[in-house]
């Protein structure tokens, strides 16, 4: 074994995100940049805006920021918050404990429900703090929808008949960055109030993009806010985005790209799209199942359709097998993350992804353990071929 | 099943050439169009000569035709002879013919030594013609040095040496089309006078470059000749290039992608390609070992690094396996050309390749045997696995 040889070929991006960008989508990207004041891109705007709440599935408001997801996140708190308010947050693992700890940040008090990063948030918990807070003090619950970090999917509308239930007015702010196009999500009919997303997982985009799929009610609470804040405030974005632009240089590049990404997800259809990606996170986890290799996620209701998330064995490191598998076989796996990392992997299945792409895939983490003598079952990339030869997709 | 599903993820293009042209290629190729007559073309074009000659493994003078490897085909065959000339042809497969065919169309008589598509081309009995070729009429030999028909590689050292025993002044010519760039060729160590080959395989482009790579024999011998024609003319472009130039409009964008390609060749080394192609053609090799699938190709020293064509079992038709895998798995296979229509299949596995979209490839066949119900051996794709992770090289 060479140190570090030259590698060919295309390079598997098997992380949860940023997904794989399509030759379309790159393409769109290339065009010449435009005047973000120009006729051009208001129309483009406008034309974006509408089929992004299609994907949301919602008849609210859509606003897009040149921002990471974690700006997003942020602007969805300032928005709606005041210091010293009070929300309810779910550890369901590493990234609803980086939303909290923004949270916290910028002065919000968490009343914070403890978990053990292998199950989704826990509805009846929820349920349970809002009937103790007979003044309404709580003012909102965030929870992660689809957890990057574990591969845990958080039943959201079992959320919502808890705050139903127990007829709360707090606000439901959901993290669908990597659920959104990838897994079945519809705002409206969940009653979520605030959305929160970015363009490099289901969208097949670039990082760059971050939004906030926002309802009438959240329209309404951010008007109360007294938070200092400028960048992130909805109310100026609102305005603009009537005539189609906005209160400051958007990163108006990217639109280009999402306007033919929306449109590779309209081709295929939400409901196509987000079969193709129950049936190959099936399908690999046919495959983990085989390896004997433990699934991060406890309960197979809330196994993830876009990221499957491994333990390692005991005694053996899992940056070390990444490390062979992205210099041997050219591939990128995910880290574990916080107190994951080194025992946790993950394998992203998410985006402009196939059949055999995901054999590609599987066959460089059974190769990967093979060389690395990790122990584990043979035959899991069989699994995954037989899953996918009797099922009845294809 | 539905009838025509929409495909996501990457096209595998599994076909043996055009190959996957890589994103650095692609972007190469997607310059603005530049003046052919601009100091900026000569340079490049004097630069890329140079280049092209290390891969050839020549001292000798390439040219570069705006063209198909047809093309490229008859310059060679139309520079060096005349209406009625003898030459002798090899029938090693398909492209063997259709070069035969157009040499017989520009009214050159073949002496054709047939053969059964299943071996290389017989280097005893060119020599046997040769030998008995007292007065010298034959004037060339033309060998296709791999057969992309049937995954089939001919000895060209073995050629060069019948042509040193007859002590026979014939020329000889090698369709390197499939080889170079992918399979060991060294022009001069070979003595081979005209070498033909074109972009779209080990160069990893697009098609539209065709190549005559000529040493001083064929450029001596080209002199003599009668035949009447212009566009193929080496001594016309061979003046022009010695300042950069063509005389006539050259596919110049496509010289920006080959001069990315040769860059990615250079990066890599030729022996390295060589060594990765030979490798990920056994591990092939090892798959449809265990299928218990036929080999096009006979003899185990003949088997082509860079295609391997396969014998579908008797009542089934391979044109109805690929179209399966096509329109479902998203991947395009060689169909089986002239006599070997609908019961030979072909894998291409060269170019920018590597052992991921390998075993992607292989599980695609795999699961459209399963799904044609076609007789095969399970495991093939665990025996490519078993095969890459023994071998000593990852």
């Amino acid at each position: 074994m060479s140190d570090f040889p030259l590698l060919r070929g295309w390079h598997f991006l098997q992380i949860p995100g940023p997904s794989n960008t399509p030759g379309r989508v790159l393409r769109a990207l290339s065009k010449p940049t435009l005047d973000h004041r120009s006729p051009e891109f208001g129309i483009l705007t406008k034309n974006i805006l509408l089929r992004l709440k299609k994907v949301f599935k919602t008849t609210g408001d859509i606003i897009v920021y040149p921002s990471s997801g974690t700006g997003a996140w942020e602007a969805a708190l300032i928005n709606l918050f005041d210091p010293g308010d009070k929300i309810i947050g779910c550890e369901t693992g590493h990234f609803a404990v980086l939303w909290k700890n923004l949270a916290e940040k910028i002065g919000l008090e968490i009343e914070w429900i403890e978990g053990d990063w292998r199950q989704g948030a826990e509805a009846a918990k929820i349920e349970e703090l809002l009937n103790k807070d007979k003044e309404h003090v709580i003012k909102g619950v965030m929870v992660v929808h689809n957890e990057t970090s574990t591969g845990i999917t958080s039943n959201i509308p079992a959320i919502r008949t808890a705050l139903d239930r127990s007829k709360h007015p707090a606000l439901l702010l959901v993290d669908v960055v990597s659920s959104l196009a990838t897994t079945a999500f519809a705002q409206d009919d969940w009653g979520v109030d605030v959305a929160i997303c970015a363009s490099q997982k289901g969208f097949m985009m670039p990082p760059g993009l971050g939004f906030n799929s926002i309802n009438a009610k959240a329209v309404n609470a951010s008007k109360q806010s007294k938070s200092v804040h400028s960048y992130w405030r909805w109310d100026r974005i609102l305005e603009m985005n009537e005539t189609g632009y906005y209160p400051y240089t958007p990163a108006s590049g990217l639109f280009f790209g999402l306007d033919e990404a929306l449109t590779m997800i309209e081709e295929e259809g939400l409901d196509n799209l987000v079969a193709r990606h129950k049936r190959l996170a099936a399908a690999c986890r046919a495959a983990t199942a085989k390896w004997g290799l433990e699934n991060q996620c406890l309960n197979p209701d809330e196994y993830s359709d876009s990221t499957t998330a491994l333990i390692i064995p005991n005694g053996y490191n899992a940056d070390e097998l990444r490390k062979y598998i992205l210099t041997y076989l050219n591939m990128s796996l995910g880290s574990g993350l916080g107190k994951l990392k080194s025992k946790v992997f993950r394998l992203g299945h998410l985006g402009d992804f196939n059949e055999l792409m995901l054999m590609g895939m599987l066959s460089g983490v059974e190769m990967g353990f093979e060389k690395m003598r990790i122990p584990y079952q043979k035959g899991g990339v069989q699994a995954a071929m037989d899953f996918l030869t009797n099922s009845a997709d294809s």
